[in-house]
């Protein structure tokens, strides 16, 4: 039997216009050379935990299940924080134990975890600053290419978790995440409405009412919520418009909902 | 005789900021796990068909004719736009239906399309919202593995067409494109200038004469036409300056030429 | 002995949202279908020589030696400036000759140069403005393969330098990079301040005191001095906020040291 290619995806706040992402790419062809690396988003807003965790939530799912995933946002640096590297079912994440895996983690349970601390599978004098070059994506290329979870280091128990997708209270849920196009990620998903015609949100003075299927069910530069692609949430877009600028709303806003 | 590596290309207007692209690219390995995957570009300005066609247009000759290029700027996901699968002589092409795909076949013609609705080559349950996930990447994935084009569904014809590189008027020509340097791509090309000393360019009150080899052959901050790299259409630049922003034009305003 | 997969990584001023950057990718596989294809960054400012140094400098030494590094901030492409290929014991360079391998060669000394100028590895009827596509990507792609380096042309000596690094005067140093977060890079390093403690930089009325270890070392809102992640240059870092901003620096600007 063959091994699978070895998969690395990354997501970071590191941006594009420094060589931090391709030196992490360095750093993993260095050690797993056939690895497949992919890029998850590097646009993550610096230091916004619960931006990359929602990016990995909505992308994991749809690699193969060998697929390593590396998250680095990563304000506590250099502190006392952990480095982790967690197993799960659907794949297996390594970053900062902040939050940032939370989300997935919440989908994907976690089957065993351990915390960094093997020197053999970290770059020789790690610094203080720049972990996802000297421990991240090292720990990420060693278990792509097989090394065994439980060789990086001692179980790590008790990992950060993050509270994002509970209801605020009883009538509200939370925006998640606003898109590229605009397009507002609500904490409430599918199984949340049994009846999708009586739906009703407000926003502000605005009411949207009724789910439906697609942008094109109603009229340009009109107000909809529908069932989005990320995992059944319900998402608000206008469409071929901006509805996060419309609706001046951002991550962590409430919207009251009416079943 | 050995298959070459399979290529997807990827180009779309998803932006890098949230996971839709590295979706795509989990569903793609998952399905085709040796894919060189390559990114064209994912800053097609929203829902801009013309600007998508354009980028594929520029780059897909350079690319081995087995590489498959899956492009997704689609403002009418979930309506009746019909999503498909053409084979070229010089690339394999997939994507929505609406045009984005017409100037890459007015310059490698079709010998095969088809429209993507085998069941066996989507993801199961597709949305109605993320067909680049559900419908787009696993056919070009497909397709690249060596899955022949009519598998995956029945013929398409009368495939919509893009018409901004013939001349609006005689006299005139239409800026395609304005690349990330300011440069202005025009719809006229070499071909169409017998004289490279006699031409002028006339916009607004500015007159660009003779075509020149390159931007040293100018001063700094002077303005110039030459034969630009994509496919010998004219380009005006400035020299060490952004030509676009001086001349205040974008994709779709006329010209006028005098040859 | 198997030969270790190839890998080639670009830099380039192309930015994403044209396909210039993808049509190199195409030319690249074409060529050699094996490469694993890096990229640093393509959002080094139009034309900055310095900003493209910067980044090559920063990340090379991180990937395996036999990996070919192809640069492209080409202000004066199409006139006599020569395109060269360099190979020292820690990679290989690709770019052209007008200083943006000058960082890179002064921390990895050459070991042989050439000028392209063989047209067996170029792009037939290469144009006189977009020799990333015509030459370059060709060079690295054909090296990446195994071609040896004088192969592609005749020896290029007294290569253009970059002088960035060296004090300007006794007591200053330079900024020679911001990055994305906003931390400021100096040509500092730490070999040049031999008593952490006592380092004192000022910059126009704002004076910073010692060598912190990490940003956890400082309160948030705080500017810090550190080794940074670069090769042991001095950066100067705000905790939780943008330095670079908060004092209006930019790369060439003066910083006053005492040690």
């Amino acid at each position: 039997m063959t091994q699978p290619r070895p998969i690395v995806s990354l997501t970071t706040d590191f941006g594009r216009r420094d060589g931090y992402v391709g030196t992490m790419e360095g750093v993993i062809l260095g050690i797993c050379p056939t690895t497949a690396i992919s890029h998850l988003s590097h646009q993550i807003p610096p230091q916004n935990i619960g931006a990359g965790a929602f990016v990995l939530y909505q992308s994991f799912e749809y690699f193969p299940p060998h697929a390593v995933h590396c998250v680095v946002v990563d304000p506590g640096v250099g502190s006392a924080r952990r480095a982790v590297a967690v197993k799960t079912a659907r794949g297996t994440f390594v970053g900062p134990d902040n939050g940032v895996l939370g989300l997935a983690l919440s989908a994907a349970p976690p089957l065993a975890a351990v915390e960094l601390t093997n020197p053999r599978y970290r770059l020789p004098h790690p610094g203080a600053t720049f972990h996802g070059r000297d421990i991240f994506a090292p720990a990420a290329a060693h278990l792509a290419a097989g090394v065994p979870l439980t060789e990086l280091g001692p179980p790590a128990e008790n990992l950060v978790q993050l509270d994002v997708l509970r209801p605020p209270a009883p009538g509200w849920c939370r925006v998640i995440h606003v898109d590229h196009f605009g397009n507002v990620v609500l904490s409430l998903t599918q199984a949340d409405v049994p009846e999708p015609a009586s739906l009703a949100l407000r926003i502000g003075e605005t009411r949207i009412r009724s789910l439906r299927r697609t942008f094109a069910d109603v009229s340009e530069g009109e107000l909809l919520a529908y069932v989005g692609s990320t995992r059944s949430h319900i998402e608000i877009a206008m469409r071929k418009g901006n509805a996060a600028q419309s609706l001046d709303v951002q991550p962590g806003d409430l919207v009251q909902v009416e079943v």
